[in-house]
């Protein structure tokens, strides 16, 4: 499969080479692709994580990663991301699936991040609205880069990952792709706007890591059996 | 020990039935203890509630649940809570600890109701500010009742409940009443602003609650020990 990746930074740069690893294609999306040595926070310059992948990894803008993938996955920071698909041209690449994992962090204020999230401010909701041709799936956004890639390293891979989205097939490739990373429990929540629940939880997640010291945490749903 | 609940639906009778069961002495505050025949909202009348614990079940006034409880708990419902404390006149009695357990929801245009926490709206902290004699420590808004009382009703008790609050102490003794509960795995996340975590992830929970079709539902907190 051929991905394409709004974003690149860590998630993005982590995403990317665990894809190309699994065989798919991968172009990261970068505003300036010019700027290859830049420190990235948290991550390597893209020239370095070019280098990690043996040079399969493609570096491309906005525009170019948008109408390269079959699938899209916005991995920028959730307070940029509307802007970023608008570079993208996000409006013009036909009815594709965007993956989106990103979070509405205000980082202007020390740690830990502002979670900007609310049942009044759901970013899958806002990509939804803004990009009407694309089928957004909200999911993974509840877990740090090493989780998302690898949660068997995380008790044993028993924990949960959720799926919010308005189209079935679009939930359904998804969770293909999920399985392909590891992820075993996948709850699917419903529509886009229950990507409110995953992205308001961001205000849980920031204190587990606060109190744990690890962004290698995550919860596993534990639910009766329906109608118990 | 004696327990004075704010607060007379179902939240504050299941957790009286129960304390009452094991042998604490409980008072359920409500703002007109007359009106013993109403139907509370997925509750027994009051008059109901007291026979079923056979009349060891005190009805009283909230200000006389205040006065009566070592300590005191706020089960009614979030949005009307600090009124309720104030009716209670919940400043003038003292150094206790308040175990907060509500939740702010919207219930006016609705199902799910909508859940009015966010970064900057946490009913704990306001609750602490408001009566800076208490000691506020947040817990179990996170579950539903049923869940509360008997926490080892789902998944054999292998789930997480949270702790915040200024005062070690208090969140020390809130932590006996737990495990007299029957919890074991009680996550402690640090000072009252903490509590915007688990008030957030009430919009989680909803969604948990839609897609499950019961509140018999909770999260198990997967970490890796710490600095792993």
């Amino acid at each position: 499969m051929k991905i394409g990746i709004i974003g690149s930074g860590m998630v993005a740069q982590t995403l990317g080479t665990t894809w190309l690893g699994l065989g798919h294609e991968v172009a990261l999306g970068t505003r300036d692709p010019q700027k290859i040595d830049d420190k990235k926070m948290m991550a390597a310059s893209l020239r370095e994580w070019r280098a990690q992948t043996e040079n399969r990894g493609r570096i491309v803008t906005f525009q170019e990663a948008a109408a390269f993938g079959d699938v899209l996955v916005n991995a920028t920071g959730g307070t940029v991301s509307i802007q970023a698909l608008e570079q993208a041209a996000a409006d013009k690449v036909g009815g594709k699936v965007l993956i989106d994992v990103a979070n509405e962090l205000d980082h202007g204020r020390g740690l830990p991040p502002r979670p900007l999230a609310s049942d009044d401010r759901c970013l899958a909701e806002k990509i939804q609205a803004r990009f009407a041709n694309l089928k957004v799936v909200k999911t993974l956004n509840t877990v740090g880069a090493p989780v998302m890639v690898n949660p068997g390293g995380l008790a044993g891979g028993d924990h949960t990952v959720f799926l919010s989205g308005n189209d079935g097939g679009a939930k359904a490739q998804v969770a293909d792709l999920l399985r392909g990373l590891g992820w075993s429990d996948i709850l699917d929540l419903g529509d886009i706007s229950t990507a409110r629940g995953p992205e308001m939880y961001m205000g849980l997640w920031l204190r587990l890591w606060g109190v744990t010291r690890t962004p290698n945490v995550n919860v596993k749903v534990q639910r009766a059996p329906k109608g118990g």
